[in-house]
């Protein structure tokens, strides 16, 4: 039931104690790949030969040079994201970008549309609300966050600046997706740009940056670890000056000074850049999608064919990267949580706002790990139903 | 000439290539405890028996509530910290604290008072300007930083709401003492608070936090990595709001919500809370004050017995933490720098501002390193000399 303890000694790492690992199911921070693991165990001691760990490098040296290089240009390459597109490494997670954002990129007397299909989306909307005229032109809020709205059901202003969206909705388990999975994008008013939190999907399905002004994520889910989050901006945003901003906060300032006008958070830059370089050797994001699209299906299959379970989120709006469903009572919830940890796989239970369970089966998700959940589901069917 | 080759290879860590550590003298991020590298070394690939690693684990888990209260608890234990105060982690650098000090504790009506001993603290002055009135109770630029000034240099504002100093000043190899090296404090206007930048001598001695409204360090030198940043705050100072603010950037948000209004920089913390585990095991900051004040002297002995090296700080405000020096010449130094490498001595080259050497002594630096350096220094003088 677990992926480490069915491997070779030699192959769990360089950790001979507690090396049993669980399928960890958790929505942020979440699950990474082994591999990386076990290159920040050797990169932690020493980097590369150079006598000091990664850690342990000031951000003014070759060798960070070198990760920050590295991470940039890997970045570029899986996106697909073109020379007039800057990749910044940002702190403040994106709580931070929902009023950076605005901050930067709103006039005061400007207005931007909001799309609000879930808990975070709604925190974007209400963030934004001192920097300018913020409109909902959709709101999820009375169908209970289950699916995200066709062009038709959006009400746009007549003049939106940006038009903010958030690509995945991890709570309630929805995204925006065409049946095959692949991106579906709203149809924006002319002359807005797409500003988009793509928290806990990107990287995970190919996407056209060029449809995007601004896509933010924070690392924890599908490209590193909590503390750095990925800004991809355009550039002809970074000239917006809509007000007075202290430099820290600045986009601007962050693209002249590579993501480091101050010491940047250089452990989690390095994991990102870890993660990417895993991203690349899986062949890149139309082979993790394809394997994505297969990992949640085998749970969504179990849904499908199930009386006793419940999903919550329209089976056209559902998410590759958070499954929520429920069984008929609390009481079996509960149930199945607990039985489901003895059988070593954690993290299952669902947000408050959605109760049930919730499946998070970012990137480094294995295979086995959605189709131990797949029986487990069936078997407590069985047994329960 | 390193630490790690001389050591059994069981007692090196887990890691047995590259396994060969130098003398990391950087100003920071700089060296880490070795035993806290192991440590992480083996919670990175699973905490505690969870099955999981240390930056897979939600910030709204057992296994993290543990590991955020035990680093509070040992950062109160280590700095005497009282219920009053709130230990808070953060993100953005001290950098940041720069602009969220002034936004969080400075109506636009009131006065601080800057005392400005260095490079860093030229940048807290400059990034408070647009928070009120802020003012130089000491310029230290026309005297090149090269040494903090007595009670009687400063000019005090009639009425600064608070003062900001910063107690030690990497870049110059100043630090606010008296002669034993204990921290010394400028005596500030009656009822006004200090606020002071202790980012690269927090927790290398000890300090009384009552003196103190609010004290903040990037944890990248004394206390943890890049990535998180420490403020200990007063918590009478958490219901000033001079000003609207987005929640993120809101002392009393982080304070109330236990630095986890987002999704907080999960390992970051977590080192932190591993080296103030180990700064507890040293004995404390008396214990380490002592070891640090050993450890600078053997360098200061070269100098003071030398008429080769010049220091550049005068000798009653000489830093604990970084000694800056230089050779007859910019040809010599360039030659020490390099030489010292090839001995396994990294990081040695002074910042631009001074020129010259700076070796940086933080409390993971160990004893040996600073005698490798006097004796290395001894040994160019009487070669080059």
């Amino acid at each position: 039931m677990t992926t480490a303890s069915s491997m070779p000694a030699a192959a769990q790492g360089l950790v001979n104690s507690h090396a049993r690992r669980v399928f960890n199911y958790s929505a942020g921070p979440g699950v990474l790949p082994e591999e990386v693991l076990k290159q920040a165990q050797h990169d932690i001691w020493n980097l590369g030969g150079t006598g000091m760990g990664i850690m342990e490098h000031s951000h003014r040296t070759p060798p960070y040079d070198r990760v920050l290089a590295e991470a940039i240009e890997d970045c570029r390459t899986i996106g697909g994201i073109p020379k007039d597109y800057h990749v910044l490494f940002m702190t403040g997670g994106a709580t931070s970008q929902n009023f950076l954002v605005p901050a930067n990129l709103l006039g005061q007397d400007e207005t931007a549309d909001y799309l609000t299909t879930g808990y975070w989306a709604e925190r974007s909307f209400e963030d934004a609300r001192m920097y300018g005229r913020v409109r909902e032109a959709w709101d999820g809020r009375p169908t209970r966050h289950t699916f995200v709205p066709s062009d038709a059901e959006i009400a746009w202003s007549e003049r939106p600046t940006y038009v903010h969206m958030c690509s995945n909705n991890t709570i309630y388990g929805t995204q925006w997706r065409h049946a095959d999975g692949s991106i579906r994008l709203p149809r924006i008013p002319e002359g807005s740009f797409l500003a988009c939190d793509m928290c806990s999907d990107i990287y995970s399905r190919p996407f056209d940056i060029r449809k995007f002004g601004v896509v933010y994520a924070g690392a924890q889910k599908n490209v590193g670890i909590a503390g750095v989050s990925l800004v991809i901006i355009r550039d002809d945003l970074l000239s917006r000056s809509p007000r007075e901003l202290p430099l820290m906060l600045q986009y601007r300032v962050m693209a002249k000074e590579e993501s480091r006008h101050n010491t940047p958070p250089v452990f989690p830059i390095y994991m990102s850049g870890l993660v990417f370089k895993w991203i690349i050797k899986q062949g890149g994001l139309a082979a993790l999608h394809a394997r994505n699209v297969e990992k949640a299906g085998l749970i969504y299959d179990v849904l499908d064919r199930s009386t006793f379970y419940r999903g919550h989120a329209r089976a056209d709006s559902r998410s590759l990267m958070n499954v929520t469903f429920r069984t008929p009572t609390a009481e079996l919830d509960t149930l199945f949580v607990a039985e489901a940890l003895r059988q070593g796989m954690d993290n299952l239970k669902g947000h408050r706002a959605t109760g049930g369970m919730r499946a998070s089966v970012y990137n480094a998700m294995p295979r086995e790990g959605c189709k131990a959940l797949a029986d487990f589901m069936r078997e407590f069917e069985r047994t329960h139903g």
